[in-house]
């Protein structure tokens, strides 16, 4: 018999259905369990906060409900051996339409006009931009940057794929190079939407001199993890003028402290990582089909969707 | 020998083509030109004020250079007889894509993280909205409507157009219903773009009725001409909830009074008129074509793209 612990909030159909999977498990939904239901669990489905894990000296499988897995990856969260699962693919639609609204909103300057519009500001702020012909380079293509590729592609623009390893050309996507010769392709991107996860291989990875090698009047837009970009190389990027405008949903430490530069820069879009969470009421079931899958998969035995890869923190 | 004065800004390379159109005319470029110039003119390329065309006597035909003929229809404005044609066509691209991010950033609220940006306020805003899936109608079906049809459509969304005369359904749309059958499918869309000229006829279109019959969270986008809305009858949709949020690039009187209590409504994204202008690079080059194309049209009598009816302010 497996104890269940589910932390993240099923309603009752999505429950019933649990249960289905196994009538030998116990079932205990808590979203903030005690300390004695943490350490009875076998398998906690939902992202429950790594310090409460230190409890969790029975558990054989973690399920999150988050994509991002770096908090649960480093050594002594969870226990030797114990898998591990990220809720990868739940929030695609969610996060690259945020992103792209984000691109459209520093490509038309509607940031600094509702900053006009708060002063009561009847002016203009000169030329804008547009997706139609630009070149758009998508660094990370999991699922939240195939969907954005495709939203980008259907608005004409030229789309360049980055990703570690290589593959055919998806759907979306006209060009692909792979993540080490990222530098060759960064001048001629218009737009740069970057959905890297935050990984020892990624950490500021967009650097001052990545920014400098960027087309001058780019546009960057971040919604994977804050830590792929050095905060102040892109404050920097920003008031020399490299990039017109970026756009962030993540940022290095979270909050982004009151007293950060990135705050006060006039083309910088911040958003306070709120792209995925479940602001999109259909990120709620798919998270749940997603638990679904894998507490079945796990029980028998079956491969896991989106499992992570603890020596890199990403799917396998 | 006609008089040709023009007074939009042509390239070097663009006169040249203009007066290979005809050796027996004489052409005047004056971005300001004097009362004499505009006197002696029989043709005028390009949006001189009305209130200068008062010393026109001589005018035959008037291109300008902007879409919205509104304010040179009204009786005593051009001499009789003289033709006028608009730019509409040129502006599509402009005014679609646009509005397309003004629905964007409503629907998902980066107005507010804009605001709270400003505030330093790293807070969230709940639930967020989408175009998969979601009925967008689109009022005015001209190259903006149709344009920004196409990229919703791309988006997923369901298209439900709505236009003054019969047709064939275009590309893009799904439904098409004609403008006295607009109340029908109000109830229907989550998203509303008008983009109606300002006539007679569409004058507070959208006012208290109205915005009672639509969807209660639906996003309204306004970037026609401004008095096609009833503004105080828009605060009151926005105050009481019925729209979840509004964006416009037009205002009754333009610009917007600073005492108007539109600036004031949190879920209002206003813009100064700048859909169109030539803030897109592309803009430019497609207004010397249809003035080119028009000038030629007329000189040679041939049928004139967007000539404007007087009785309606409209494309014939």
């Amino acid at each position: 018999m497996k104890n269940v612990l589910i932390v993240y909030p099923l309603r009752e159909e999505q429950k019933a259905r649990l249960e289905a999977t196994s009538a030998d498990c116990r079932y205990v939904y808590a979203v903030e369990p005690t300390r004695e239901q943490v350490r009875e669990a076998n398998i906690i489905l939902g992202s429950i906060s790594p310090a409460k894990l230190k409890a969790a000296e029975n558990l054989e499988f973690l399920q999150l409900h988050y994509s991002g897995a770096d908090a649960y990856v480093k050594p002594g969260v969870l226990p030797e051996g114990a898998a591990l699962a990220s809720a990868t693919g739940a929030y695609g639609q969610s996060v690259s339409e945020h992103a792209f609204a984000m691109t459209w909103t520093l490509l038309k300057k509607l940031h600094l006009y509702r900053d006009d519009q708060n002063r009561i500001v009847w002016g203009e702020h000169g030329q804008v931009g547009t997706l139609r012909g630009a070149t758009v380079l998508v660094v990370g293509l999991g699922d939240i940057g195939l969907q954005y590729a495709q939203m980008v592609k259907a608005m004409g623009s030229y789309v360049i794929g980055v990703k570690r390893r290589p593959s055919a050309l998806p759907e979306g996507v006209d060009e692909l190079v792979l993540t080490e010769n990222l530098d060759s392709v960064l001048p001629r991107a218009d737009v740069v939407f970057c959905v890297l996860p935050g990984t020892n291989d990624t950490f500021h990875l967009f650097n001052d001199e990545r920014f400098a090698l960027m087309k001058p009047g780019a546009v960057f837009v971040n919604c994977g993890r804050g830590n792929v970009v050095d905060g102040m190389a892109l404050c920097r990027a920003l008031e020399n003028g490299r990039l017109a405008a970026a756009g962030t949903d993540v940022t290095e430490v979270e909050p982004l402290p009151p007293e950060h530069p990135l705050w006060k820069q006039p083309n910088m879009l911040i958003t306070p990582h709120v792209a995925g969470n479940e602001h999109l009421a259909s990120t709620h079931d798919r998270i749940a089909e997603i638990l679904l899958h894998n507490f079945d998969a796990f029980l028998n035995g079956k491969p896991l969707k989106s499992a992570i890869d603890f020596s890199t923190g990403c799917k396998k």
